[in-house]
């Protein structure tokens, strides 16, 4: 029986936590005993916090690493992000899927507890559940969550409200801006999903994507944070089955195949009226994606790198 | 009295084991009690998996490291590998040195039990033998190898064959095709010893080569291996001696210096009547080095990446 | 209260010496028991020691890492440096701020004992100063240091001589080369504070430089680790407050706004008669910069890198 999440993360959130002070983040203690990690929202937080926690948020099983590069200079840091089991580092844990709301408070939950708490549907298609250790939950929100919030995570994976860990990250902070351009496998995986992709023939993955200047404005730091991947993002993925289906993965799979692809996510925000749900799903993937047929040797190019946009997003 | 390979090796092996879920390898105990570690033959294995292997083929004291890069894309990944001590992790350690047969089996041995069996003639011109420890041993193949093997190992190490750790991952696999192209820099270790430079005068070096898609049939994924390295490969050396010995290495160094270079490696193995031994030795090797002259200063370099001939191989 | 720089730095210098041998580092004991490390004096050092070095100058709170990189091909290897609160990483701890001079010797001290001395005017400045903990320091320089040095270190930080670590690392060395070439983000840190940017505004920071080749002649290698900064290096901070500050930094700060700025250093160096003081302080900077006003989303970018330079420069 090989460790959950719970019991990979542990050691992750522990050493977080004791880095606190270099890392900027701030820690309390909530009214029901709750660890509250702030991540960026009275405290600066930092890139290499972003980064570490992107790492509890693939469940302990992922590696987000930065480096050098000039694909986007003068943007020149790049998170580069692996998964040896990306179905369940991608979806059963990073994966943004846990709708949290109660009174004016609204933030998706991503991380380690979702599958102690398995309450949503993917959970019971992917045949994943988890039970044990102390759930740790990344939320991207610029708000401290009301106790309410606290409660419902610890009753949905059957802990004390005092066993939970909330890591809070805005989305225009340092660390929230790592931690979601360090979703750029995840998106892959989403949308590879979303197409009936058989999750079991993906066996491995890696990926890349610019981290972008943080800018307060919430719609413009997500417009950045969105057009790293969507512009700037490349995933290869290394799948199972028929070549054919790799090759139609592969075609599918870019944000170039999406009728909304094009302009920065901003203006396509704006073009629908901020109504999140009227951009198409289908947009949310990788500007280029390689798929290899492992079983084959065959590899599939689609979509390309768009430098000027991402310029254009970053730059203003 | 610093550790040898087996003391630096025994942890991370446990944490291989450990994290065989994850890292998608499986784990079994062979009849006579040795530990049979799984990389790509019944179960899937991974890139991540290839790294980790590939750092215990260096005897705990290289580092083997991914990163994207656009020198050969859309195949993005590089390993990125370093050793301050090339001679030991390379030669004493990584090289694939140790024959293993036994009725249809066969196989090349690499990493830290090379040293304490010390049966290869390499061992005493390097002057290194070791004793203690558990023996670990990786194997490129795809066959699971029998027990009279094992025990050969065991009794060439002095140890129990319940003490022997096997690693096997097959040429066409994820972790096999990472531990392979991680071989960069212990082909250009090989080749200057071949060439007769002095090991003694090697002080450091780090290369990288790109990260071939694999593929099942055997001879096409050692094309590919090969070609990553061969074309798309470099190496840096940092030597003592006089400058022109370092110039000498440098122009004899690389793959471009032999005779067989200029086409696909499967092209050259067919033409060689998949003869292995018609090949020319001094092919393997690096596409690009620069060798250091440390103690006068000077550097020199020779060959040059083919990208156009990584792409055809990579691509079909 | 958060652990300092003596604690997170104690488990990596013990790391150091148990991996002596793989990273070819002597260790010996002075006369008043302090512990003496050889980064390349009678030993060799390596590239790797490096960088566990330049870890340790940034006080166990800076990351630096390897990476292959094709911006100075083909000297491919980069130092890639981040630190999530720069100004005690790099002025706090990494800084050579620290005179020690006995006789003969002269050499400046870098490293987490400096702020357990707190002796350089800076510290007051920061209002840092730590207490507790062996006191570790690291030394550019080509000569063990008289025991009057390491008295004097030790009454500094009112610790026992025979609880002080040295760490020597000369500037021809191929641990020293990295281990300055890793003061790429420090330099930025050095020279924004020189300008009177305001310490507290700058949040975040990460840099990269290329590592030269090591040469014998003290100038010449103090020419190219130089030239790898101030002509290969890059850096992007993270800074608060407006934007018009953030713009003046970023104007300011790279190397080119430097009179001395176009020539091998070496060249700048001989021109003033090798007189280090006649040389403009604010050229040590890099060559590019990139400052983002964090609290406004602007990103200010400025200078750029000169491959043409560093080739002159390594090549020779």
């Amino acid at each position: 029986m090989s460790p959950g999440f719970a019991a990979r993360t542990a050691p992750l959130v522990a050493a977080l936590v004791a880095d606190a002070a270099p890392l900027r983040l701030g820690v309390a203690q909530g009214q029901l005993g709750a660890r509250i990690v702030d991540g960026g929202i009275e405290a600066r937080g930092s890139l290499e916090a972003g980064r570490r926690i992107a790492e509890i948020c693939m469940g302990g099983i992922g590696q987000v690493r930065f480096q050098a590069s000039d694909r986007f200079a003068p943007f020149t840091t790049l998170v580069e992000v692996g998964a040896s089991d990306p179905v369940r580092a991608c979806l059963a844990s990073q994966y943004a899927g846990w709708k949290l709301a109660s009174g004016g408070f609204f933030a998706l939950g991503s991380g380690p507890a979702r599958a102690l708490a398995a309450c949503e549907p993917l959970f019971a298609e992917l045949g994943i559940s988890e039970t044990g250790g102390d759930p740790v939950l990344v939320l991207e929100t610029s708000a401290v969550p009301p106790e309410a919030v606290v409660a419902e995570i610890a009753a949905a994976c059957a802990a004390d409200p005092a066993r939970v860990t909330l890591i809070l990250t805005p989305t225009a902070s340092l660390a929230g801006t790592v931690q979601i351009v360090a979703r750029i496998l995840e998106v892959a995986l989403h949308k590879a999903h979303a197409l009936g992709f058989p999750l079991s023939d993906i066996w491995d993955g890696r990926g890349s994507a610019p981290v972008p200047p943080p800018i307060p404005d919430f719609i413009a730091a997500m417009g950045r944070t969105n057009d790293a991947c969507l512009y700037g993002g490349e995933v290869q993925l290394y799948v199972g089955g028929p070549a054919a289906a790799a090759r139609d993965l592969a075609e599918a799979l870019p944000s170039c195949a999406s009728r909304d692809h094009g302009r920065p996510f901003a203006e396509i925000f704006a073009a629908c009226d901020c109504d999140f749900y009227r951009i198409d799903p289908l947009l949310f993937s990788p500007a280029r994606v390689t798929v290899t047929a492992i079983e084959h040797g065959a590899s599939f190019s689609a979509g390309a790198l768009d430098p000027h946009l991402v310029a254009r997003s970053f730059g203003g």
